[in-house]
């Protein structure tokens, strides 16, 4: 298993490489657990599910603290078959989903976004769950979707993805679980994720 | 058919509005022939792939004019199963693609990038192919990555995505043949796309 995202920080700002600068402090606790690599358009994050979404919740939370309209893009990918096993991305959580209906996993999903910390940041997100290689693959991605309405960050359905709004600690997590929860364990399945905070739109 | 893209500007600038209102002017002469619609964290756009691609081609390429750094999220999706038939999304390369070969579609997709427009504005881009529902997708996704390796736009393969650099008129042609020449032409294809200009990292 490979697991993975590529992450680019948006702050709407001129001052931008500041509030990039100050965001990246919060990888440091997770950098002996996560692969970290910068170029001039992304970082690559390589790990397990655990530090991975911490990591990329914490990065964003930390951004959102600033007064600027900030956003995050991040492409996640789990089992792409084009990358090398990775023994630091084993997951537990995909092991068991294995033996796992839909229906279970569903409920584990809802109470692992209910145990999520709350970190007082507030953010908004637009998602899409893919899963690749395998016929029927949107009966995983309905039952995602049931899985968010019901997870208490679920804002509304869009046009080739989902909106979530709520504490950042639960956003992350719904997001997570969607990751892990749906789709084939062992197959490919990715997340084409933005995250928005601090849109004058909203104010 | 349903095809369409959730698109997002991020100029990196405390004066960004004035930046996408600017980039905006450039969507005027495709109105007529697309839906669009803005919330507050992308931009809707449906239609078919010739209007659709020039009016991302041309949303970037004039906020690439301006100093700031600037990128832009794009979120594209054809033949999804959870959207409605829609006959403005009615494209013939679709429709041809389904008689050709693999080899075939290869080498239209490449005259089709000699043939693109040059605008004089120097990107780049990163991006990924999705093929959903369909087993043994990763050949069309290799057979894709070889097109894009000719095309002349290639600048390097990356984890989970592909690095293309050049100027905006070939890079956008190949992100559109890429999209429409690659996958089952009645199946459900996704890409995930970062566009890039005026980096301060490559100054």
């Amino acid at each position: 298993m490979f697991i993975g995202a590529q992450v680019s920080l948006y702050p709407m700002t001129s001052d931008f490489e500041q509030v990039i600068l100050s965001g990246l402090k919060a990888l440091d606790p997770y950098r002996d657990r996560l692969r970290i690599e910068t170029d001039d358009m992304s970082t690559l994050f390589v790990g397990a599910s655990a530090p991975l979404f911490d990591a990329l919740r914490d990065l964003f939370a930390r951004a959102a603290q600033q007064p600027p309209h900030v956003t995050m893009h991040v492409t996640l990918s789990r089992g792409c078959p084009g990358e090398p096993d990775d023994p630091s991305c084993r997951c537990e959580t995909l092991s068991q989903a294995q033996d796992q209906t839909l229906a279970e996993r569903q409920t584990l999903a809802t109470e692992a976004v209910q145990a999520a910390p709350v970190l007082g940041v507030e953010i908004d997100v637009q998602f899409s769950l893919y899963v690749l290689g395998r016929d029927r693959h949107m009966d995983e991605i309905y039952g995602c979707i049931d899985f968010l309405k019901a997870s208490g960050t679920f804002l509304r359905s869009k046009n080739f993805c989902t909106r979530l709004r709520g504490d950042a600690g639960a956003v992350f997590e719904a997001v997570r679980q969607a990751f892990l929860r749906f789709g084939p364990a062992e197959g490919h399945v990715t997340i084409d994720l933005t995250a928005s905070a601090n849109s004058p739109t909203l104010r």
